[in-house]
């Protein structure tokens, strides 16, 4: 599986029930959401700033995409958490299942980020991202074409302690 | 990492917090628990009449362990879920990364179970166990010595639909 073909699968809505670990406090937060991931053309206006922003040329982007969500928590019933970001792979050359990924907003931190992915032979993705106080670990995976999972770890900015390990399953609503 | 430096590793006592995410309806449930894991020996009366049971040479086992949990469900806060099980790893010959596990009685039904596992070259360890009316697919992999993380799959006898998937952080309390 490389870039193209995981963005490809990625593209649709997707109804996600999320459970964060707060290891430290032993607590849980439950998170149900909706998830749209939509194609981006490669010379959209966003791609194309987003790459400049990181002083990259456009022209060695491939398959951008855009996420948006929308869900609630069960720590905070009365709030909907809505949201969306510009992610834009820069695959390495020659090699599609590794390089960069761009993203116009980040989880953990609201500034850009620009993390490392790799796909391995099982198809599993994997994406690190440094922020200034934390690094963020991802993992997402296909089960079949219509449910994927996804890990998510906040690490202390040394990379040696988890402070927060999520799990997602995700299931298709809409191509 | 074979499968005696990943039981080696398993050693010792766990905090483990576990959400299990019900996807039919969507429905959240969260465990949490204490779990022991224990060397046992392989003249161990238990493992022998284990692998007896299923017509293996107790001479071809290795690094046989009793795991016991103790723990309580959001969804039954009176009752506490007990147990405990006695495993057995059947390594193929001159391959330790992958092999047959033996349980004394498995997760999603009461009946000794035998599955097959095998440890990636991330370290990895992925379990997949035949029942009747279900297949179980379990991944486990540490991010340090001392925490753990496990993603659990119950699918349906076919292999195609997923029923039920949880995820456990496992946090090292004793050695």
């Amino acid at each position: 599986m490389n870039i193209v073909e995981f963005v490809k699968l990625s593209f649709g809505q997707w109804r996600s029930q999320r459970s964060a670990h707060h290891l430290a406090f032993r607590h849980f937060e439950e998170v149900t959401s909706t998830i749209d991931i939509e194609q981006l053309a490669l010379d959209d206006e966003r791609v194309i700033q987003l790459c400049k922003a990181h002083n990259i040329d456009p022209q060695i982007a491939n398959s951008p995409f855009k996420m948006s969500w929308s869900g609630e928590s069960d720590w905070d019933e009365d709030e909907t958490l809505e949201g969306s970001t510009i992610l834009v792979p820069i695959p390495d050359p020659e090699n599609l299942t590794k390089g960069r990924l761009l993203r116009e907003q980040g989880y953990a931190e609201t500034i850009p980020s620009i993390g490392e992915y790799s796909i391995g032979e099982d198809g599993t993705f994997l994406l690190k991202t440094k922020y200034d106080r934390a690094t963020a670990e991802e993992k997402i995976w296909f089960a079949t074409d219509n449910l994927r999972f996804r890990v998510s770890l906040i690490k202390t900015s040394d990379g040696k302690g988890v402070t927060t390990a999520s799990f997602s399953s995700e299931i298709r609503s809409l191509k």
